[in-house]
């Protein structure tokens, strides 16, 4: 399947000179959905994977219907001050300023294998920290999964050390 | 299965005197995790549904797995200024102020029959505001579904008219 064909492509978004690949077009037509969760679960089926944590909030749509295919649990990494119990965060650096992200210190156990999913490799700054935060919880990352990757924004290089895959290229 | 059991309480969360009921402990265990999929996906697989829309964010993490298991469509219905293309909004009253939340109009077709999916039924306003969504799209509820009712907060009083299903009544 072309999943390209299904990614509507949406110029000067969220700013001008920026092409926006817009997904919501392939979530909601159920043959290329279900296409995706199915090659994921046949990516990551056999692989040593304990539980499945999922950046917020695009993140969240694959992630947990993959942990649900795969029979594993599934850790919202969220956006700063949306989880209620104990975290850790870590901090990454935006074109302009900084953000932040947030997991439940107790989400997963010490030597957990975590798969991290998200929709976009862009710059790598989110998923460098998403690692970051589950070393920081004790566990080790599995792999770091997208849909899309825009490879001319070179996210791969602020991943260095860790497996990195995704579905669709730009 | 128990699913209280599952759930975490937090006191004084978001603020002072607020008992937050938290889902992660749930989500991470990946037996509770799939059993409110299954729940789910027997209460629905037989139902007269076109689409899923879940409502972020964790209104994604339950709707995506169902949209998933039931082979049908996702949509999201999100914060304003994340979604690309053209939308409808509706506004909805908080305790103080007042929120927003966005669809694209071109998520769902006319007369599609669309099962909106959020983790918590508290005061009823969020739900209240998809389903305007919906119908301003050209689509009719097929049912509100939650995870979680807080039954002494009234929501349903919010959501007359619709059919309301949640999992666990607080």
């Amino acid at each position: 399947m072309d999943l390209k064909e299904k990614i509507r492509d949406v110029p000067d978004f969220p700013k001008k000179g920026i092409l926006f690949r817009d997904i919501t077009t392939l979530l909601k037509d159920k043959k290329s959905f279900s296409f995706v969760v199915e090659e994921l679960f046949k990516r990551y089926n056999d692989k040593d994977i304990d539980i499945i944590a999922g950046i917020e909030s695009r993140g969240f749509i694959f992630g947990s219907a993959l942990a649900y295919r795969i029979n594993k649990g599934f850790v919202p990494i969220r956006k700063p001050g949306k989880l209620p119990s104990t975290t850790v965060s870590e901090e990454y650096s935006l074109e302009y300023g900084t953000d932040k992200i947030e997991m439940h210190v107790d989400a997963i156990k010490e030597g957990d294998r975590v798969l991290l999913i998200d929709d976009l490799l862009a710059t790598g700054g989110t998923m460098a920290a998403a690692c970051s935060l589950i070393e920081k919880a004790g566990g080790k990352v599995a792999e770091c999964s997208f849909l899309i990757e825009l490879a001319f924004l070179n996210g791969r290089d602020r991943l260095k050390g860790y497996d990195i895959y995704s579905m669709v290229t730009y």
